[in-house]
């Protein structure tokens, strides 16, 4: 028997998702939001899962909007709940995620009154959301009306930022009355999101700009794969002008990429750095994890610095010159066939250094045992086929820098914030909902920080994790400066015992531990193949000297 | 060798923090933020504890500062490891703790321009907390003196406030250099932290008022323990006129008192709660956890509510008159010897109400079975001498308010803002400065959601846990509703089949779990004895009908 909450209120705003093709509900449990999680999960049109952590459940529905690309509603009880959203909030914001926050609220004469479970709810996130509201709980036609509208407004902002919006909803008492049929369905909606302004762009300019330069660097930072983009993305570099970086999120692949920033950039002298001064910067795409092409570009500035971006236009290099309001592919479909290659040693001066590096590279991995490196090395060369990798912070992700990755393998990782704080409960998201194969690649201290992410009844049992335990922050034993302080191990490092075999106990994962290159070969050969629960491989390389590796690395 | 940081802004601001007695600090790993945690660590006139997870951190430090009743400082590195201290501070905020957020930040000038781990920091959380500010990174003797001026500032909003306040310092590169002396001291400091408002308060007029009524109830809600507080309350207590009720979280004790006020209320007629409605109410103290109680006065309003707190004033009853804002001891010594006990029947008639019901509680405990209901009455029997318990929300709280507690046990909860987010890690946290064995009793949501609470290397060996699992939140069984709702076990109670031997073993804990009130006496018996480590009781209840017990409990 369906229960549908005699709420109007409540069946309003669940039309409205309905209208706008919103269909997946992160709930947590509650009492005030009694009146939502239960007419959610009865309503044919919605798919509800219940995640009981909110720092962990806002992750979650962030792992499945970024899949989805489209808005997914994480709906709480009233209190503290809220603000435990707000980690994947700010991932959300700076990532471009669109989500949708929706937590019950009590009535709010009672905030600042000593209820139970009440504070501020109202903008309690508004620094880290693109819009805020709070709908009123009576329930007259002109009432709801209005609340239609705050519904519109907000959702419309989460389309059209692509990013977290909060609704705020109090309720009174009864919050547990239901009835089988809805009151209040839609025949009509109008659901556009579309912006009516639009942005005009001087194709002819920039491409003038362009074509009289020798010199041009495009560094792509995270976006969502997408083969035409990549197609495009060709052809704006088959040019000896132009040097294409890409970042390892960016999930761009060709041979003329320039795809492992930080291998050729490492050792470079400042001399031959500033003859690799780009005259034209265009940067495409979220934020870049490569501290070194970061420095780089800031210490060898461009004349020019296009950033080309729907949403975001930072200053990362302080010397922005053009803000391009665009999708990626639509600014491409435009541009590129007005430009021309140019005869320049621009490419040949990168690429001898590139092949010089991987040739470099290869013999060091050769000579170099099993450890952080060697493990990330060989987990890449042998990731499955149309396989989608969730990286996280942060050392896992900038070792995967070091390495080439196979096109079919799709890269993600949380580089909005670059937080640890939810990973692993992101990457059971993405699975949830992205139909292939799921692995998450994770160091200890942020596996064992979001270890609620497994607390998750939904993950598919072909979910796999990879844990590369070195004992601790190694992070802090590659960066030059915490060795100075001290208290490396015991402040920084945070060196700590831990297993993952325990949390695969409590939570139904098979669990194998790996302790050399030989086992790790031998178990990656079965490890991703169907199972009845999710697995859990863990790379214990606490007794390796991982910091010294690396340093060794770009000493070569 | 000492490794004082070369940054003078963070001399000056541990200088300052040492001038106000503030000695404990809670430190997350990270490199922004490696020149505070260096500094700390190194100087000794403070004490630096070490935990990974911010959410985790918060919570121990407020419960740090909720025993030393003076301001703990929390420290973290930029990015999203801010906003994870968003649920503590809420708690903090409302049940007023004072807690110093310190945030390493980068340049401001990186805020919103992708740089990593960079999010909006200044004000992030400042809808609950006292006092936001941002210190300016320059190290001219002018700014250092105006840096000096807003940590006092926030310093000193923190002490009258009795709450959180957030301080955000931006650091440039290098963060790691460091030196062996200290270029910042102070010969002389004013540290005074007194408010210059004097409240007037007319004790004539209030006893006055006072005197001419006989129905007066006096309703205790969360404070900290205090001998002399409690001879006061049982002077004002001496009086015919009067019934103070108090809440297990008041840690007040008398005979005289309605300690266990739910169990008087729940069953009484309309009728019959009309004529003990109180002419006057007096309210003292933090946050009611009894619903019962709540809802007998809004239904029955006294004509004068007066409110005394030196913080809050809220209307909890919508009927709130006078506003004393004052601590309840001074008020008390005021107050008491200017009023006359009055004949009245108003103690007689809830008195013959009260002997009735506990009659009637003790024969339902005695043929009750082994259960939810008597594992706490067990617990509560058996406390040890002198120990500190710390109940977690939601349903522990609520069962432990149905019994009597010994005075030599202090009771503490979360019930600021009522959350289940942070029970471990508070109850953790005061283990570590109240000098007294501390007992954690909590419900297994709240135990399995803030499970990073274990992780934390300074428990002490005495510490102990007991967790009364009975598979799932229990209390969403108790309360009427979430029955109606179809869905009640898989959306509210959220049924699981976690155990915590996994965490026991993981984190380094005893372990025993017990399913019988034989096994449960028996391990009693020797669970409080000094250990090499600290103990978790699981007292495993999953099969037994604990809501339907309840639901017994409040027919009788």
């Amino acid at each position: 028997m369906k229960k549908f909450s005699k709420k109007l209120n409540v069946q309003l705003i669940a039309e409205v998702f309905k209208a706008y093709g919103i269909e997946h509900i992160v709930l947590s449990p509650g009492s005030r939001n009694g009146a939502l999680s239960t007419h959610f999960t009865h309503h044919p049109d919605f798919k509800t899962y219940s995640i009981v952590d909110e720092r962990s459940a806002g992750f979650v529905a962030l792992g499945m909007a970024q899949q989805l690309q489209k808005p997914v509603v994480v709906c709480c009880t009233s209190g503290s709940a809220l603000v435990n959203y707000y980690p994947a909030v700010t991932e959300a914001f700076y990532q471009n995620v669109p989500l949708i926050l929706l937590s019950a609220d009590r009535p709010i004469h009672l905030v600042d009154n000593f209820d139970g479970q009440t504070i501020r709810q109202k903008d309690a996130l508004s620094l880290h959301s693109y819009h805020n509201t709070q709908l009123d709980e009576d329930e007259s036609t002109e009432t709801l009306m209005d609340n239609l509208n705050l519904i519109k407004k907000a959702i419309i902002s989460c389309f059209q930022n692509s990013g977290p919006i909060h609704i705020n909803m109090p309720f009174s008492e009864p919050l547990y009355e239901f009835q089988e049929s809805l009151d209040i369905q839609f025949d009509e909606f109008n659901a556009s999101t579309e912006s009516k302004d639009k942005i005009e762009i001087d194709y002819e300019e920039l491409a003038e700009k362009w074509n009289n330069s020798s010199k041009k660097l495009v560094l792509v930072g995270m976006q969502f794969p997408n083969e035409e983009l990549n197609d495009w993305m060709e052809k704006l570099a088959e040019d000896d002008s132009v040097i294409l970086m890409t970042e390892t999120t960016s999930n761009l692949h060709s041979k003329r990429f320039f795809n492992k920033i930080d291998s050729v950039i490492y050792s470079m002298e400042e001399m031959e750095l500033e003859n690799l001064r780009p005259e034209i910067l265009l940067t495409i795409g979220q934020n870049v994890v490569s501290k070194k092409v970061k420095s780089f570009i800031r210490n060898h500035q461009p004349e020019f610095h296009w950033h080309l971006d729907p949403y975001w236009h930072p200053d990362t290099f302080q010397c922005l010159t053009n803000k391009i309001k665009s999708e990626s592919l639509a600014f491409l479909k435009n541009f590129v066939p007005k430009i021309q290659s140019q005869n320049s040693t621009y490419y040949t001066n990168w690429n001898s250094i590139r092949i010089e590096k991987e040739t470099k590279q290869k013999e060091f991995a050769e000579i170099t045992r099993f450890s952080d490196f060697k493990a990330i090395e060989k987990l890449i060369e042998t990731f499955p086929e149309n396989s989608q990798v969730q990286y996280s912070n942060s050392s896992v992700i900038r070792y995967a820098q070091l390495f080439d990755h196979r096109k079919d393998v799709e890269i993600f990782c949380n580089r909005g914030t670059s937080g640890i704080d939810g990973c692993t409960s992101t990457a059971a998201g993405a699975s949830l909902v992205n139909h292939k194969q799921t692995i998450l690649v994770t160091g200890d201290i942020s596996f064992f920080y979001d270890s609620n992410g497994l607390w998750n009844n939904y993950i598919p049992s072909n979910f796999r994790i990879i844990l590369i335990n070195n004992g601790g922050g190694n992070i802090f034993k590659i960066i030059p400066g915490p060795d100075q302080s001290g208290v490396v191990e015991s402040v920084f490092e945070t060196r700590h015992h831990l297993k993952a075999n325990h949390l695969a106990a409590m939570y139904g994962f098979d669990y194998v531990e790996i302790q050399s290159m030989e086992k790790l070969t031998e178990e990656l050969s079965k490890f991703y193949i169907e199972s009845g629960k999710p697995k859990i491989m863990e790379i214990n390389t606490s007794d390796i000297q991982n910091a010294e590796i690396m340093r060794e690395y770009f000493k070569i």
